[in-house]
C-alpha cells in the first residue's frame, strides 16, 4: 500500500476523517523541518489589496506571467490568513504601532514604538532572537530607523526619533541593517556623524552598491544608500547613476542572508518594502506598481532560499492597506498597459515642478516620465495645485499635489485611489516553511509575535502575556 | 494510540510528511460527505475587500461579534483562495461576464449572457444541474432577471434584454426565484404580464412576504417583491411596510432550501447580495455595509444548514470588486461608529432631493437618515451638484450626487470610496463542505463551473472544455 491510498482509503478513512484528495495531500506535504531556524519576514509596507494585484495583472501582461507571491498560491505552496492590523487607540494603525505589535506582541499607539499605552516596554523581537543566538537584521528601502524596521528592534516613545534610534541600533549591534537614512548617522544630524562611533564598535560602514557587495562575514554591518528614503525602484532602474549607488531591496536581502546564514543558530531578517507605503501615500501609480515588483523579487528569492535550506520560514504580508487603489472599469487593456511606458515615479515629476513652472513644463515632463501626454487643460489645472510648503508634515512636506496628478494620470490608466493615508483592510498574509502549517486563516497582528518565536522553538520566557485585544 | 498521538507521531512521521498540529487537524476534519449533493453559491455581488472587513469591523464595534464570513476564518472551517475575475475583453468584468464565466466555464465579454465571443452557448450550469436531477433555483435582492442570476440560467446576447429572460425562465421552470424584477413580468412589460402564463404553467407566484413564507413544495415558484432591486436593507429595515412586502436575503434564501431540499438528488442554489454592488456604484455607505450585513447573515444560515446537513457544499464569493471602498485613517474608533446611528441609505436620501430643494431639506434630511448634522457650506455644495437626468445609464439614471454626498459623509464616518465602478481586483472565495479541499488558494473565474459540477459529481460530459484563458 503506498503513501496516497494508504492515506485516501485506509487510516483516514477508519478515522471518520474526510476524503483528502491526493493532489491536494501531495501539495500540502512540503519536505521542510519541524522547527524554524531561521525567519524572513517579508513586509510590503501598506500594500492594499489592490496594489498585489496590480503588480500581478501588470507582470501577467507585460512579462508573460505572474508574480512570485501569486505563483506561491497557483502552487499551493503556502498557507494564508487575513490580519486584522489595528492599533491600541484606532481601527486604522501607522507603521509603527503595526511593527510593534509583531515586534513586541501587544498593541501599542499608533506613532510609539513598544512602548504600550501604560508604559510598557516589551522587549522587541530581534532583541530576543540574537539573546537565543540568532544573527539578526532589517532591510529596507526606507530609513533603517523607519517605524518598520525600528519596531524589530527598539523601544522609543516616538517614531520620530529616529536619531536616537540610530544611537540604539549602534549600541544593539545587531548583524545586518541595510537601507536609507544616512541623515540620520552623517553629519547632517543634530550633534554631528555617529559613523565613527560605529567604525570603533567593529561595525563595517557600506555607502554604495559596490560596498555592500563587498562585505564580508565578520562583524555587525550597516549600509546606508541614501540620505532618506531610497529612490523609487522605477526612477532607480532608469538612472545609471542610482543603478551604481543604490541596491535593489532582493541585492540588499541577498547579501543580508548570505552574511548570516552560516551561523549555527540560524537568522531572523525583516525586509521592508518601505517605499510602497510612499507610493500609496502619493498615489503615485508607477512608484507603487515598481516598487511592489521589487518586493516581490525579494518575495521569490526568499522562497528560492528556502526551498533549498529547509529549515527556514518565510512570512510575507503588509503592515495596513493604504489608498486603496485599484484598476477600475474599462472596455480594453490598453489603458493600463500604458504603465509599461512609465519610466518615472510621479514624485520625480513633481519635484521638478513648481507653481513658476510653464504648462509645456508640465506636458513635457509627464509625457518623459510617463509617455502619456496629457492636455494643455490638465496642465494647466494641475499648475494650480502647487501651493505652500506645510512644514513638520510627515510625507508630502512640499505640499505637492500628487493627489490632482494621480486623478489626471487615472484618466489614461484606469487606476484610481480612495484617499491618501492607511485603511482599516484586513490584509493578506502568507507563510512558506517550518511553522507555515499551523497558520489560521485569520491572525490579529500582534499575535506574530509569539507565532514566530514557537515556530523557532524560542524558549518560553521569551513569549508575551497572551492578551485580548 | 488516539487519533491525535496517531497521526502526530506515527504515520505521518513514518511517511516523512511534515509534522501537523493537533488542532491544525481537527480544525481541518470535518464530517462531511465525499460528494455534493447540495450547493448553495452565495454572492455579494462587488465585494471589494474593503466591504467585506468594514462589515466585519461593524459587526465587532455595534454587536460585539465579527461577522459569520470571518468567523468561519477564525474556527479555520473553511478554505480560501483568491480568485481573477476578468472577462472575455476586459481585465475588469461586469456581473453578466462574471455569472457567465461560473455559470458557462468559459468567459464572455462584457455584457453577455453566456454567450461567447465567438457566439459559443455553453449551458448554463442550472440546466445542467436539473438535467442532473436537481432542483435548481436563484435568490437575490435584485431582479431575479438581473446579471448574476441569469448567468446561471440562460443564454442571451445582452444583459439589457430582461424582459426576454422572464419569458425564458417560463420554459425553464426552474423550481424557485425569488428577487425583484416585477416590471418585467407584470403589466409594465411591453406588451403586458406574463404572470397569468406564469400560473397556466403551474408556477406559484409570489408577490410580497407572507405570501412567499406561505410557498408549499408543490411546484415551480416564481417570487417578485418590488419592481426593479429590492430596497437597501438598511432602508427596508427602518420600514414597517417594506418589512411587511419584502423578505429580507437569508429569509428567500431559507425559503428556497425548504422548498428544494427534500428532493433525492438535492438542489442547488445561488443567493445574491445583489444590492452590494449598487451601493458601492453609489458609493453609499449605509446601503453598502447593512446589504453587507444582510448578506452575512445568509451565509450565517447557509453554512448552518451545511453543518447539520454533510452534503452541501457552500461556496461564498463575489463577482467583482467595486468602487474599492475603505476606513481610512483617524485617530478614534467615533468616527466609524457614526454609521450604528444611520437609518436610511444615500440613495434614501438623494432621491427625495432635486435642485430646487433648499439648504434646510438637505440638511434636515441628511440628519434623519444618518444622524449626521453637515455645515450649511456642505448642503450647498451637495445642492450645485444636481443636475440633468442621464437617459439610457445603467445605474443611477437620475444623475444624483452619489459621488459628492460620499465625499461630505466621508469626512464624518473616514469611509471613503476610489470610484463608482468594479475594478480588477483579485477577490475572496472560501469554501465548506464536500468539494472545498479541493480549493487551489488561486483560482480563475471560469474554473468555478466544472469545480461545482465535479464536486457534485455529475457526468462528464457535462463538464466544460478546459480552456486556458
Amino acid at each position: 500500500m503506498n503513501r496516497r491510498s494508504l492515506l485516501k482509503g485506509g487510516l483516514l478513512a477508519g478515522l471518520g476523517l474526510p476524503f483528502i484528495s491526493p493532489a491536494e495531500l501531495l501539495a500540502q506535504a512540503k519536505p521542510y523541518a519541524k522547527k524554524a531556524k531561521n525567519i524572513i519576514m517579508l513586509v510590503s509596507d501598506g500594500m492594499s489589496t489592490g496594489t498585489l494585484n496590480m503588480a500581478d495583472i501588470y507582470s501577467n501582461r507585460a512579462f508573460g506571467k505572474g508574480t512570485h507571491w501569486i505563483q506561491l498560491y497557483k502552487d499551493a505552496k503556502v498557507n494564508r490568513a487575513l490580519m486584522d492590523t489595528a492599533s491600541a487607540n484606532s481601527l486604522v494603525t501607522d507603521s509603527a504601532a503595526a511593527s510593534s505589535s509583531w515586534g513586541g506582541g501587544m498593541r501599542v499607539k499608533n506613532g510609539s514604538l513598544n512602548v504600550g499605552p501604560k508604559g510598557e516596554t516589551p522587549q522587541p523581537i530581534l532583541q530576543k532572537f540574537k539573546q537565543g543566538g540568532k544573527k539578526v537584521g532589517c532591510v529596507t528601502t526606507v530609513p533603517v530607523t523607519h517605524a518598520t524596521p525600528a519596531g524589530f528592534c527598539v523601544n522609543i516613545d516616538s517614531r520620530d526619533g529616529q536619531d536616537e534610534i540610530a544611537e540604539m541600533y549602534l549600541k544593539l549591534k545587531f548583524d545586518v541593517m541595510l537601507g536609507g537614512g544616512a541623515e540620520h548617522f552623517d553629519d547632517k544630524r543634530k550633534g554631528g556623524s555617529i559613523i565613527p562611533q560605529f567604525l570603533a564598535q567593529g561595525f563595517k560602514v557600506a555607502q554604495n552598491r559596490d560596498e555592500m557587495m563587498n562585505l564580508k562575514n565578520s562583524g555587525p554591518v550597516i549600509g546606508i544608500f541614501a540620505p532618506d528614503g531610497l529612490p523609487y525602484e522605477i526612477d532607480r532602474k532608469n538612472s545609471p547613476e542610482l543603478m551604481k549607488k543604490v541596491p535593489s531591496l532582493a541585492e540588499m536581502m541577498n547579501k543580508a542572508i548570505s552574511l548570516m546564514k552560516d551561523n549555527p543558530k540560524g537568522f531572523a531578517l525583516q525586509v521592508e518594502g518601505g517605499k510602497v507605503d510612499w507610493a500609496a501615500h502619493g498615489n503615485d501609480t508607477g512608484g507603487l506598481i515598481f516598487d511592489q515588483l521589487a518586493f516581490d523579487e525579494a518575495v521569490g528569492q526568499a522562497i528560492e532560499f528556502a526551498e533549498k535550506d529547509g529549515e527556514t520560514l518565510v512570512i510575507i504580508t503588509t503592515d495596513h492597506g493604504n489608498a486603496n487603489p485599484g484598476l477600475f472599469y474599462g472596455d480594453t487593456y490598453k489603458d493600463f498597459d500604458r504603465i509599461q511606458h512609465f519610466k518615472h515615479s510621479n514624485d520625480w515629476i513633481l519635484n521638478q515642478l513648481n507653481n513658476a513652472s510653464a504648462e509645456k513644463n508640465v506636458t513635457e515632463l509627464i509625457e518623459a516620465g510617463t509617455g502619456i501626454g496629457i492636455t494643455p487643460a490638465e496642465a494647466k489645472q494641475l499648475l494650480t495645485h502647487f501651493s505652500d510648503i506645510v512644514p513638520g508634515q510627515l510625507y508630502n512636506a512640499a505640499n505637492l499635489p500628487f493627489n490632482e496628478l494621480a486623478r489626471i494620470l487615472g484618466k489614461y490608466t484606469l487606476v484610481q485611489w480612495a484617499g491618501m493615508n492607511h485603511t482599516a483592510d484586513y490584509v493578506e498574509l502568507t507563510m512558506f516553511g517550518p511553522g507555515s502549517e499551523s497558520l489560521k486563516p485569520f491572525i490579529k497582528n500582534y499575535e506574530l509575535h509569539n507565532f514566530m518565536l514557537n515556530a523557532a522553538e524560542m524558549p518560553a520566557d521569551f513569549l508575551a502575556p497572551v492578551v485580548k485585544s
